[in-house]
């Protein structure tokens, strides 16, 4: 476990935060955020930066217990899905890893990106069709760090097909929704990411990530 | 003009960098940035989430003054792309917003998506096939804000073809380049975006983002 943050959440320190960041399945107690602490949370997600100031994301609070027990259901089929794919050695360590914090956390966030806003002429776009996509998930990240200052839980949840998460919140076609968060108080942060610590992936060296002037270019010349 | 930070680098608070962060055209120096400094930022950027534990992200330091004159080049030509497109009151005022501070910046940082990193099962990937990508954006937005709180400006130019980029830094087909970012020593942060203060978009309101359970219901009930 992790050590309990010494710092107010409006003064924790990004380095800090960044390394207490997990992404949360099994933690969440489902205690209530307090109004003050959403509010930042909001305000920081929305100061992402944004191709062309478009700022083409919407944040869709879920608190809903229906919509999320409906949502949970698709989730577990899609489980299903995907454990079908793997071989029996690797479909074992899969079913030991929760996957999902929806009816536990206190609430979901759903995060959608809008193509139109801004548009036609979304400066820094008109190469890069997906750029406005981009732009969503600083905002998400933004999002992250700040409930990880509030000593907050996110888990991102990616089990799930667009159209269906569409149709549940009423998301009109041309808005697609880029991320399901589960948010909220958790009874702690490990300080090894879960896929880790259930041996189905682990973290390679930032100095096998960086090249210099040409990709594959390892060593600084 | 903002503020001069109060706080060593380390100990930055994550609301006021999420605040301070601007995406910087104009006010860089070309000062050296100290390698201290350097390894803090690609330790923020590498401890990003991923789908799958994937961390499918490659960053390129390019240094290099030819690589970025080249850079610069393209770019300048794909500004003229956009600027045919629009219409005279438009292209008036996009004539006076620079967007790009490739050759004046210290370091170009160029952000690559590997989609064959884990694979084939990406846990979280089956779904969405854009998760990666995802994963990548949430890898820059960390380093911007580490960069910011080391008092580093950073500025996204996507005013490039990625074909372009891909030959020029010899990325191979399989892997996409997401991002150039220009890196480095500033004079100053502005308080307001640059699109803002040359008028070319205004930041909305964060209230007009939320919803509450469906996508358009925008009062909590």
């Amino acid at each position: 476990m992790a050590d309990v943050p010494t710092h107010e959440p409006t003064l924790a320190p990004l380095y800090d935060v960044i390394q207490r960041r997990r992404d949360v399945r099994a933690e969440f107690t489902g205690a209530p955020i307090p109004d003050e602490a959403l509010k930042r949370i909001f305000a920081a997600a929305h100061a992402a930066p944004s191709v062309g100031l478009t700022q083409p994301w919407d944040f869709v609070v879920v608190r809903d217990k229906e919509l999320r027990t409906e949502f949970q259901a698709h989730v577990a089929q899609e489980r299903e899905v995907f454990a079908a794919s793997l071989n029996s050695e690797t479909a074992q360590t899969f079913s030991r890893i929760k996957i999902e914090g929806i009816l536990e956390s206190t609430m979901g966030l759903v995060v959608t990106y809008d193509p139109s806003r801004g548009s036609p002429a979304v400066l820094g776009r008109h190469a890069i069709a997906d750029a406005g996509l981009f732009s969503v998930c600083l905002a998400i990240q933004n999002f992250w760090l700040a409930a990880t200052a509030e000593n907050l839980g996110v888990g991102w949840v990616s089990f799930y097909r667009e159209p269906f998460l569409q149709q549940l919140l009423d998301i009109p076609d041309r808005i697609r929704p880029v991320a399901w968060l589960c948010v909220g108080p958790v009874s702690q942060l490990h300080t090894v990411p879960d896929l880790e610590r259930h041996g189905w992936r682990h973290r390679r060296p930032v100095e096998e990530a960086m090249h210099y002037d040409k990709f594959g270019r390892q060593l600084q010349h």
